[in-house]
């Protein structure tokens, strides 16, 4: 493990615009998604704004997902933040690009919190004032 | 405007462990930092994990504010994804560093949705399509 998270940024173009614009179905790719790709989901938010698009996050224990859609462009940006060795975001990305019908997409992989920055010295100094906090403690 | 969003993602280092695990302080910095932006919040969803560690998302009407936070590192993963020219994501930064009291952060800029790539001809054509829609339009 070279880093805490995953965040894979990805650009879905030439959509089907109206199921980028319809918000069940919006709704119900991102879930499935986030169970392809083996997270657990902890809540959602979805909306739908006038005259057309929709904003939907997926929070799961591995961190998040997030769909942004413009079905006028054909446009959906996807944020899919994932942490741990068993969760792969790659497999939300290519269900949702099945989903969306998308005909091209970019993708940008974004380690988040590598540990060579944050080293074993930060995670040392902020632990120990931890330790004296109630109820943090594992179990 | 060059894209139909702006997505700064920000890693802040050496922050306050407690901070980082308080779920009110981190929530309310979240919302507190959404409204600095000069954003409209539509939703929240914040959690607590165990032993430490919080998730939080702000949908807000323009796109999103996300925090994954790892008290241990003292380091919290902050996505501020806005699209407008109204809302200004660097303030909901420069609140967020005081909040967690970040001794450190690095932040990128990705925009999302690029107009050069989306072009007009994107737009036209499932527009065209969208105006076929039942309760597609605006009023």
């Amino acid at each position: 493990m070279k880093a805490l998270g995953r965040h894979i940024l990805v650009e879905f173009y030439n959509c089907d615009a109206q199921v980028l614009n319809n918000l069940h179905h919006v709704e119900q790719a991102m879930k499935k998604a986030a169970v392809r790709a083996g997270s657990t989901i902890v809540d959602t938010v979805f909306r739908r704004f006038a005259p057309h698009g929709i904003s939907g996050v997926v929070v799961i224990a591995e961190s998040h997902l997030a769909v942004h859609t413009w079905p006028e462009y054909g446009y959906a940006a996807v944020d899919l933040f994932t942490c741990g060795e068993k969760v792969d975001p790659w497999a939300a990305r290519d269900y949702l690009a099945g989903a969306f019908r998308a005909g091209d997409s970019e993708c940008r992989e974004i380690p988040r919190g590598e540990l060579r920055v944050l080293g074993e010295d930060a995670r040392h100094k902020p632990a120990g004032s931890l330790g004296a906090l109630p109820k943090q403690e594992s179990p």
